[in-house]
């Protein structure tokens, strides 16, 4: 096993995202990718890196392909925190039905991930803004635990923990500043249908604020000023789903850990980088839709997405 | 059979709108209603007459009840398009599954609607707009055929006519200024799942507009400025979903009516008038949600969604 190195005196990164990391093998109605780059972490962080400095917290096999850390890497990627340990990566397969929004797993292999006990490295736990993405909510909370006084920590999760681990995810729940769920999972979590409904439930269990995303719908804020409707940016050719709301989630972080403000106007702004940046990962498979995506191509989206939703 | 009274230097409306007037049977998840007024010309007449005087096209049978007859009157309707013939009125029955987005029909009875020739009032030949809501193709062209010079036309349509009508329907398609089409039917009528790729085909076939329903993940119009994306009023409690599109067009057609202009800031006022209205009849069943609406209400609504779409 190897442990992080010594980063004594490194620079706080300005978010920190821990989750998984694997190698998904996928298949759409038109496509099929084997043993690509997956992993909420890797599209969270791969998506805020455009923004902000971003440390990643994971964990990978011996197995784990040099060319993923190299990308990694030349995104700016803080890795002191992604471990690397003698064994297999995590993997998990999947297959969307013709509609893209259904997807049923095929299967899922834990590998080293199994017995994965996140360690912060030293710098990594001043950082103001930090991301709990989908794993198991004791980890999230271990996590939690490791960071002093973060400013403005986001969480998601999964029907796995809904059904699983409910009381863990509850503390999670009452511990952050927004709680990020996909309708389905509002509305499992919640008992109610109405995601308005669902959502203000949730807000008293703690949150400020409650981030619902809805695939190809788009998403919704809800918060203390009311909810805020974020459409998606409408696609020609969505070629592969997987790791969208990570994605979103990783855009919408990441601009708010840039500008270090969390008022209204910027947790709208960044529902927009969030939305933007989630489309341009949608149209090709894993993460080669950011391989070569640069800030003014989000920007120049993210202008036109505004104008596709100016309301004089 | 009645024939419409003699209507010679009557004012024409500012809008016409023809389709079904029914009397709607719907079971809900939790909820049921027997012999409810419904039928797209009800809705979308009722809907328009809060913003501009709206002529109805339609027929009914001598088993109409009248306090429907009344609630049209009393909403400043003009009837002279609407007939009244011996026999049963036009009747469906339908079923919404849990999720309130998917519906069973039960039932349809034609009745006095299997032959109905609408024929216009002279005063509403001079309408400047005209709404053709879901009747078949042939019916919609017959009434175009009796307009002089309308300056803007919008044509609703369903799967029925895709599948039976399909070369009337391209011609309607190519007469109008907009076609509105659900999701499932845009996809259905071009075989194209994108939303933009089937609007662009769509509009190579004639309408400068596609307007785009997807029930409570709102509606897109697509147009030369590109595409405006307007969110769904989100609801705590959808209590009666049917007649939403025809509420939506209703509201789109009779603000535009109103104002008499079709630029993109008016056509994306009316959208969000059409996406208010429709929220207020998907609380009550039938009608029932605009029976006591005030135009003050609307605004307040209509304020409140443009905040929650505000985007800096």
């Amino acid at each position: 096993m190897t442990r992080p190195a010594d980063h004594r005196g490194a620079r706080p990164p300005a978010l920190v995202v821990v989750g998984s990391i694997g190698l998904d093998t996928v298949e759409t109605p038109t496509a099929h990718g084997r043993e690509l780059l997956g992993g909420s972490v890797s599209y969270a962080c791969a998506c805020a890196s455009f923004f902000a400095r971003t440390g990643m917290v994971g964990i990978v096999g011996d197995d784990f392909p040099r060319r993923h850390l190299s990308l990694f890497r030349r995104l700016g990627i803080d890795l002191a925190g992604l471990r690397r340990q003698a064994g297999r990566t995590f993997r998990w397969s999947g297959v969307y039905e013709s509609d893209m929004n259904r997807r049923r797993t095929r299967s899922t292999e834990l590998n080293v991930f199994a017995d994965f006990a996140p360690e912060l490295p030293e710098h990594y736990r001043a950082a103001p803004f930090v991301f709990l993405a989908n794993i198991a909510p004791a980890l999230q909370l271990r996590v939690l635990d490791q960071m002093r006084r973060p400013r403005f920590v986001m969480a998601d999760t999964m029907d796995l923990w809904i059904e699983t681990a409910r009381p863990e995810l509850l503390e999670v729940v009452r511990r952050v500043d927004v709680l990020t769920v996909n309708d389905a999972e509002a509305r499992h979590l919640t008992g109610r249908h109405s995601l308005p409904a669902a959502a203000m439930e949730l807000r008293r269990r703690g949150p400020r604020h409650v981030l619902i995303k809805k695939g190809e719908h788009g998403s919704i804020l809800f918060g203390p000023s009311g909810p805020f409707l974020m459409p998606a940016f409408p696609l020609e050719t969505v070629r592969d789903p997987t790791g969208a709301g990570d994605s979103f989630a990783g855009g919408f972080m990441g601009s708010l850990a840039a500008g270090g403000r969390t008022t209204d106007a910027a947790l709208r702004r960044a529902m927009a980088y969030g939305s933007v940046i989630a489309s341009f990962v949608c149209e090709s498979f894993s993460l080669d839709g950011v391989r070569r995506l640069t800030r003014s191509r989000i920007e120049e989206r993210r202008r036109a997405l505004r104008r596709m939703c100016r309301l004089p």
